[in-house]
Parts: structure tokens; C-alpha cells; sequence
């Protein structure tokens, strides 16, 4: 692996791994949860705030800070660790995601993209070397190859073919990396295809990285179909190299990943449903506008020790929601970044202590797996 | 006073007073700086970020409460103190001056004021008796009486009349009031007539309140206009209670009053410049969405020692403005607030030293008491 960096697997338990990823920036206990701050901020928390919910690492959106306010001035305000007040391990993608599903593309081929940034229409074109200077512009310890992510369903062809792409732009993504102290993760394309999915791993670890994520899932495909293909085929990724799953997902879908053998995981869902009002608790998804909590003198969730839970009532928090206070989302956010990290913590434990299944089975009929609302 | 209550001048230099005003939820240094936590938030600041910027009481807003979530809920879940988990000092308004600014008036008398919600156009109406029934129900430490505080410019016949209805509703306030644990204050109105202002003094006075506040200034007069009745007038105020500044100003502002003879004061500069981008800070007022902000490594206000100002660079905060991340705005308004609370503690330091008169002059020529850009 790179320079001040490491990976050990502490502990296995079926296919799952317990393991701590060293980095210049920290050590990160895996399976590792990473919250999202798109630009740079996870939103609407303060960097305290994000340190006492239990989270090691962020991740943070390379297309975004292109645009806005650009990777040299983050470069001239001493790097996204010191830019972000967050110095300790982070996260960045290639940029690549976002300007397929966010950006106005106006070509794409072996060399890059073309494309028209979503805020101001300025022409700009994203390659595998301009994803990595950008990178290393920023300077999070992780760092990812530029691939080229379908949505599911896709025809045979066109998986084939962003294999293809993404392998290519694997080898210049890591031709072009400059800096000793950014380990470079390739990413596995391939959908549901596991013959395809191996041939692109089988490829990337010719080339050799220091992490292999696997991308192009939670794109449109059933859960179950993804879970097949994660039982079926994570544990193939190389099992001394941390194994990322990129952009998933619910807390069901996180611990049937650690049970197939990943890693580390990132998803906007916390945040995002935390601005909405949406709780995930150990009784189940909660819809925080809605009237019954009106007057709930009742902690949000009762068997959380985050800093909403030992703060607020669901009664409190149903008014900021209710009135539009963006401490509302604050707070949820806060509560719903705590609880994936108590889950990741759970894990762990039950993987440390061998108990992994068993966990794993009680969880699963456990209200907190559900996305159903509780019935309090 | 009111049980549980004390006020304790300490120190005095010319006017100025450094006092204690002991509450049943602690002790409250004078003069003091309150925040606006309108609906029973400081808008974007939890209330552990709210306390380290140096807040000991907080002001909330009846007439928001009353309509959402409306006060016997909030007295349901505990009482404002549990609601919105700030279990410190708290002042309530009576709520009359959001019903004469916000909402939609039907028809104003002697007996209260019908209007409609300008959420959802309900008619209401609010009397003394119903503005102090729903503060016992909130149960801030201080509460105030129902007043009727007419915009400046104002015709001699109109400030009478609101003086004269002002004292009737004081009466009924008084009588209204059930909780020996919240200590009650009366609203001396009159514009920038002294004789009319002297004249609603004594009639409270004879009535006796815990505190006495002045209302109806910084509604539309010059600002050097409310200095010299604030200069001719604030003295006169029984110098054994508590005297308030309602609404309440500028940093310059709050230095004149102070010299003046007042005690304690509350406004949304603080925050709804911070929710702007506008900083005030030791070197002038900064507006941080300026494009010369965007590489800027150094703090918002290199004397300060809030969490923003420890924390991340300039550049970082013009990042989250511009780019519409309310962390900024979160990050604006802990320094604002923590800037008033800094001024706050100088002034009581010099009025303690003996040295007031002489600070005040040397605060008026600093960059910290204009409201124009910094020049750097």
C-alpha cells in the first residue's frame, strides 16, 4: 500500500471482516461507515458535531469542489483536511458519478468527458488524469480511479463496454496519481454480470491499487439482486486490500455487505432523510413531522446515547421540522449519522466476538432493519 | 422581586452598572446580551454551540410559540426550559409586538388586540390576561407585559394613546400573572418624549415590577435620537431592578446603552446578519459571500476565540456561503453571537476596573464599533 498506510484484518467471521485501515490521517475501524459532505461539509454539522456522532471518516465529492470553489483553492487553503477543519481520514471520488448523473454531458469517449457544469453551464471536460490532479489537489488519504458507472438495467453491451472504459481509465488513473501519501482504490464495474465483474477485477488487480471498490450498484436494480451479487462475489476482491462499497445504503443493505466481506461504505441516506425528518431508530424508520409526535416527551430513540437523544424531545423536534428551524435538521442528521455508526460499531463487536451470524439474524427481524414506520 | 429572583449592582462607573440578576435557573451577568430564539431556537445553533458562545439567557417569542406548537403543548412537554433543552435563564415577550408587526390586525381596543395568524390566517386575539397566561404556561424566569409599541415616526396624540393603553394592559398583567417563579416586568413606552416617558415610569413604578424594560425604540428613529433618550432617560429607571432594552442594537448600540444605566438587552443582529454572511468582527463588519475572501486562509476575526474563528479559515466559510451550505450560516452566527458576548464581558471588565468611560471612547473609534467593511 502506500506510504503511512496499512490495512489489518483483526478478526473474520464468516465472510465478514473486522479490520482497522491505518492512513497518515487516523486509523479507521472497519466495517467502516462514512458520512457524505458533498462540498466539503457534511450538512448541516459542524466538524464537532460529526466527531461526536462516532464517524472516522468522511467522504467528500470531487465534481462539486471543481466547480465550486474549485481544487486549487482548496490546494491554497492547505488541502480539504484543513480546508473542511477535518484532520482526520477522508474520502475523495473521482468526480466521474456526478458528472453522469448531475452534469449536462456533452461527449463521451475513451479520453474523458465532455460536459456542462449543473450550476453555470461553464464547458469543462473530466479525464482520468485531470480526476487524479484533482485529487491530489485535495489530498484525502483515499483516493479513486475515474470509471464509468451505468445504471441497472443495462443491456450487455453497454456493461461490457463501461468495463472496458473504466479498465483503461484504471490504468491512466493510475499513471497519472502523484502523491505517495493518497492511497488509490480501483473500482469494479460489471452490474450483475458476475463473469464480467470478474474480469474486471481480475484486470484491476494486475494493475494493483490499494483498494478495490465496487461501483455500479444501488442504481436502479432490486436490493435483493445487489445482496445475490455481493454474497457471490466480495470476498473474491483481494483480502489483505480494504474492499469499499460505493454509495450503499440502508442499514440492511450495510450489514448484508459486511457479511459478504466489504468493508467500508458511504450513502447520503442519513443526511438526506435527516433533513426531511426521517429517523432511522432501533424501533424503526420514524416520520418526525408527522402530528403523533406533537406532543412526544420521549427521546427520539431510546436506546441512543447521541447528542439529540440525550438533548431533545421527539415533541421538540417535531415543532423545528414543523416550522421549517434548520436545527431540525441538524439534529435528525446528527441522530441518524450516530445511529449508522452505532450499527457499524455493533458489528464489529459481533464480528470481534464471533457472533457475527447470530447478530446478523437478530438484526434482520429487528424493527431497526425495517423502513417501515414504528407503530408507537 | 419575585421568588428565587435578585438583582445585585456590583460595580458602577458614571451610569453603567455591572450587576447579577440571580434567576431560579441561575445567575445572569449584567449588562447582558440575549439572544433571539424566536421559536424556541437560536436559528441554526444547538444548545451546547449556543452555550459555548458565552449565552447565560436567551429570548424566545410568545407569539410564534402560541401559534406553533402553541403554548400548552409546550407546557406539556415540560415547560420552554425542557422544550428547548436550555435549562438556563429565559425571558419571554408578551407577544404584542410580533401580533402589531406580522400579523394581519382586525381590531385594536382596550380590551386586547384581534388578529389573524400569518401562517394560516386564524383568527386570534391577545389580551393581557391571554399574554400572561401563555408565559405562565412557557414559564420563562422573566416575563413581560402586554404593550402597545407604535412605529416611529409617531404623532404626540398616537404615543399618548399607546402609553395610556400601555399602563391599562400593565395593570391587567400584573393582576393576570399566577406563577411566583417568573419574575415580571413592565414596558415603559412614550417614543422620544420624555415628559410622556416619565410619565409611564412612575405609573408602573407605583404599580411595581420586577424589572422595568423600555419598548418602543429602534422602530424607525435615527439612532443618535435613541442614544439621547436613552442618555436623558435610562438613569431614572429604579436603579434596584433590572432595566431592559427591548430589540436592541447595533454592537455601538449596546455601548451606549450600557452607558446609559441599562442592564440587559436581546436582538436578531446577531443572527440574521450571520445567516447573511455578515460578520461583525474586531477589524469592522465582513461580508464573507465578497470574492476577496475565497483564498483566504486566516480566521474571520483574528481576535476572537469562538469555535468558527478557532476553527476554519475565511475562505472556508465564503465556500459554505456561497455555495448555499447552512453550516455557514450556523458558522456566521456562532461567531456574531460570541462577538456580542465578548463585548458584553468587556464592558462589565470595565466597568468593574473603573475604566468604563475610557473604554467606551476608545470602542467608539475602533473598526469594531462601524458597521462598514474592514478595508483588508
Amino acid at each position: 500500500m502506500a506510504e503511512g498506510f496499512a490495512f489489518r484484518v483483526t478478526a473474520q467471521c464468516g465472510k465478514a471482516r473486522r479490520g482497522v485501515l491505518s492512513t497518515p490521517h487516523g486509523d479507521v475501524d472497519t466495517p467502516a461507515f462514512m458520512p457524505v459532505g458533498t462540498r466539503a461539509a457534511v450538512k448541516g454539522l459542524s466538524p464537532a458535531q460529526l466527531a461526536e456522532t462516532g464517524t472516522q471518516i468522511v467522504l467528500a465529492n470531487t465534481y462539486h469542489l471543481l466547480l465550486r470553489p474549485g481544487t486549487a483553492t482548496v490546494a491554497q487553503l492547505g488541502g480539504l483536511h484543513r480546508f473542511m477543519a477535518w484532520n482526520r481520514p477522508l474520502l475523495t471520488d473521482s468526480g466521474g458519478y456526478q458528472v453522469f448523473s448531475l452534469a449536462e454531458l456533452r461527449r463521451t469517449d475513451d479520453d474523458g468527458v465532455e460536459f456542462r457544469s449543473h450550476i453555470d453551464g461553464t464547458p469543462l471536460r473530466l479525464t482520468p488524469e485531470a480526476a487524479i490532479a484533482a485529487q491530489n489537489e485535495l489530498g484525502a488519504d483515499l483516493i479513486m480511479a475515474l470509471d464509468e458507472c451505468p445504471a441497472l438495467p443495462a443491456g450487455s453491451g453497454a456493461l461490457r463496454e463501461a468495463v472496458r472504459r473504466t479498465l483503461v481509465w484504471a490504468e491512466r488513473s493510475r499513471a497519472a496519481h502523484r502523491r505517495a501519501d493518497q492511497a488509490l482504490y480501483g473500482i469494479v464495474q460489471g452490474g450483475l454480470d458476475l463473469a464480467l465483474r470478474r474480469n474486471c477485477l481480475e484486470r484491476l488487480v494486475e494493475l494493483g491499487f490499494d483498494g478495490y471498490a465496487l461501483g455500479g450498484l444501488s442504481v436502479g436494480e432490486p436490493q435483493e439482486a445487489m445482496w445475490g451479487l455481493l454474497h457471490d462475489f466480495a470476498a473474491e476482491l483481494p483480502a489483505d486490500r480494504p474492499r469499499y462499497l460505493m454509495g450503499v445504503g440502508t442499514p440492511r443493505d450495510l450489514v448484508e455487505a459486511a457479511a459478504a466481506g466489504l468493508d467500508q461504505f458511504d450513502c447520503v441516506l442519513p443526511t438526506r432523510n435527516g433533513r426531511k425528518g426521517y429517523a432511522f431508530t432501533s424501533l424503526g424508520v420514524r416520520r418526525l413531522r408527522n402530528a403523533r409526535h406533537r406532543a412526544s416527551d420521549e427521546p427520539l430513540d431510546p436506546a441512543c446515547g447521541c447528542y439529540t437523544c440525550r438533548t431533545v424531545s421527539r415533541g421538540y423536534l417535531r415543532h423545528l421540522l414543523a416550522t421549517g428551524e434548520v436545527l431540525g435538521a441538524t439534529l435528525v442528521s446528527i441522530h441518524n449519522i450516530a445511529f449508522y455508526q452505532e450499527l457499524m460499531r455493533q458489528m464489529r463487536a459481533a464480528i470481534e466476538a464471533g457472533v457475527f451470524e447470530s447478530w446478523r439474524r437478530a438484526f434482520a427481524s429487528s424493527p431497526a432493519a425495517g423502513l417501515s414506520e414504528d407503530g408507537s
